[in-house]
């Protein structure tokens, strides 16, 4: 992408009601625009990032073995009348009425309609056995949004609901996600530490927040400190497998928030192995057995009789990721993206538009990098070195290589390397092959 | 994917609502489900085409240099009395109030909001010349939902706004976008027909329909019949370059919706070339001038003073397009999907699950295919042939295997070609080469 033909609108000054990092560094490097209180358009920097969180996110769903459909945001109230959810659901819940008086509402979750339309499409115990996701904008009607997209109004969600004959069945279904979970943050260069949830009338161990360490995290965790090196499951993790194992490595150490801190339990680890932290709840899986398919009649003709089918959800908090990452991933010059979800791979600083030798080299090297599936954001633009090194610094790319027509006098180019700050002088010829290496061994 | 592992809800019958052949389809195979008048979920099979048509909307919006954003569904009603719009836009405007009574509104298109990020983000003449484009969902309280898809209340649309610094500029822009559009409907075996559309106040000549001839279609249409003979622009046409000959070759013989036909201008034609059909709306591109730049005040600094930035927008109805498409693509026994954008390339079905020999040759070519990157529906159920054979025809993929044992024992499967409804007798070594050439070859 040619930077004169992007938008990209950045921020001298950072907005006051920006309270965190995450959401000074959306609106100044021109990523996020806010339409009203919690509600903002991804502007093209942020749409790429968006999209590419959300590209993971769907990967590890599909090789979990969930299947893809897209629910409406406008749900009818009648489904919610149905769970006996509509009038317990409060204030947040964005209510709604047509033009014909009916009620309707913005979706803030699925679990009824995703009822509804298994319902409509199984009648044997042959049918189950599946979960099923989206990846949607939801809408909570919060009091006070705030933090950006951290506590959004709208915001885009992936939720699953997993459909099974039995609890034991939905134990695997429950551990298929688990582990598409940590393999889905990891993806993006984040640690997330499954911890205990409250299962409320459910009961059992099978409800698990995942949480990511970050000094501006809403929520106080505390956890052994091994959990913080455990290797996540591999990319070959066959999930058809017993993943008992991956379970039981992952949740056989003391975690948790605040809100189900067990003191004595936490106290009863060595001091030297006892994380205390801040953290930020990145997703959150439930297994809730037939407390919908009773409520809403989703029962299967199974060989002993009629059964109501197992169930469980699973979000994972899209839009609110990007605000994740970057309160993980950042320093006093602005984001580290990891190069799995980075906007583009690389910039490309022309010192001097218009100069022959440079324009010349930062169009090959820019067609080089692009032809090898590199994405490369390009300033072309007539600006001053300085402002276009102070926008490559503000939208800190992975990668960037600056081309001025002294560096070009002796062949060689800068290349600037955004995790360390290193700057190395590289021959012009080798750049494109050093850049490629460097981005292919990070992704 | 196994179909086993797939959600696949068909239905015996049509639902009685159900009035157009697209509308039928869709709910019989599978595709959607109805959630309130005019809202859909998309089930999976839906979902898949769903996201191919907007793949293609969006690459197509990528090469013409169009630059991708996302706009929230919810907008401030503020956007809307700044344009004025608020009251005139009648009961279609979804209006919401929320927690703390501000009015919001779900957007039923975006010129609003788009005119206020782009005010936020230019300030020079240089910053002009771009094309801002998003594809998200919209909501528009029809009062009589109905024909599925075609006319739902939550739709999927891209809509695309170009902001130039005078008119001339804003042609190419225009230009740039109707090429894209001929492309866009082409790669999808579409021949949508520009049809000159009211301009109203802003007058001029761009304002363009883009209309699919179907029987069922919601509004008469005549055109020369040459119009439907014309060579879409190629893959690798240059969008910097002059499209003005693409355009006038377009747009240089008769063709109106009745809206606005000229019937004296239609007896002209000789009668031999003269085209009355029925069609299906599948875009809309607009120049509109400076009518949101000056009741929003979008003005920036040009050499000769102010300037309020000539403004287009270019719509085209992703979700309807799955409807049109079904309309112009089916026969009495379903749908006949173009390769680009079937849910699957082929479907694979066994005749004897649980037969060593089918099983077998029924996996390897299931590898086979999706090794090289064929989408593969592999129907290993252990339901009847007869169930199978039902189904694969109902959702109508554009291959089918069918693997059974007598055929095996003459190293023998039978390729379904669903275009032409020719069954070949397919050597069992030679299939996954055949049809891995002929989706090739149709993509």
């Amino acid at each position: 992408m040619r930077l004169s033909a992007f938008y990209l609108p950045l921020l001298k000054e950072t907005p006051g009601d920006a309270q965190i990092v995450s959401h000074r560094l959306m609106l100044r490097a021109g990523m996020l625009r806010q339409q009203a209180a919690g509600i903002y358009a991804w502007l093209p920097l942020g749409h790429r990032v968006l999209r590419k969180i959300e590209a993971i996110v769907r990967e590890e769903q599909n090789r979990a073995g969930a299947v893809e459909l897209l629910m409406p945001t406008i749900q009818p109230a009648s489904l919610w009348h149905e769970s006996g959810r509509y009038d317990a659901y409060g204030p947040e819940m964005l209510r709604i009425t047509d033009r014909h008086d009916r009620e309707m509402l913005y979706g803030p979750t699925n679990e009824e309609m995703i009822t509804e339309i298994f319902r409509g499409g199984v009648r044997s115990y042959k049918d189950v056995g599946k979960t099923l996701y989206h990846i949607q904008w939801k809408f909570r009607d919060e009091v006070r949004p705030r933090f950006g997209v951290m506590r959004g109004r709208e915001f885009l969600m992936k939720d699953a609901y997993s459909f099974d004959l039995d609890a034991a069945s939905s134990r695997k279904s429950y551990l298929k996600m688990f582990t598409a979970y940590l393999r889905t943050y990891h993806r993006m260069g984040l640690r997330a530490i499954p911890m205990k949830a409250d299962t409320g009338p459910i009961g059992g161990d099978l409800s698990h927040e995942f949480i990511v360490l970050a000094d501006t995290g809403e929520s106080e965790v505390f956890a052994h400190r091994s959990l913080t090196e455990l290797a996540p499951p591999p990319a070959d993790i066959d999930f058809d497998s017993d993943l008992e194992p991956i379970f039981n490595a992952w949740t056989g150490q003391y975690a948790a928030t605040d809100e189900m801190h067990d003191a004595a339990a936490f106290e009863a680890i060595p001091e030297a192995d006892r994380l205390s932290a801040r953290g930020i709840e990145v997703g959150h899986i439930f297994y809730f057995g037939t407390k919908y398919s009773k409520a809403m009649n989703l029962a299967v003709d199974a060989p002993d009789g009629q059964r109501f089918v197992e169930m469980g959800s699973y979000g994972i908090g899209v839009s609110r990721l990007m605000g994740a990452l970057i309160e993980a991933y950042h320093d006093e010059y602005g984001c580290k993206w990891p190069v799995s979800v980075a906007p583009f791979h690389c910039g490309i600083i022309n010192l001097k538009a218009g100069d022959a030798s440079t324009d010349e080299t930062c169009k090959t090297l820019y067609r080089t990098l692009e032809d090898q599936g590199i994405e490369v954001l390009y300033d072309d633009t007539g600006d001053r070195a300085g402002e276009k090194f102070a926008r490559m610094d503000l939208i800190c790319l992975p990668f960037a290589v600056t081309v001025g027509p002294r560096g070009l006098k002796e062949g060689k180019v800068e290349l600037k390397t955004r995790a360390t700050g290193e700057k190395d002088e590289i021959p012009v010829d080798k750049v494109a092959a050093i850049v490629s290496d460097r981005i292919r061994s990070a992704l």
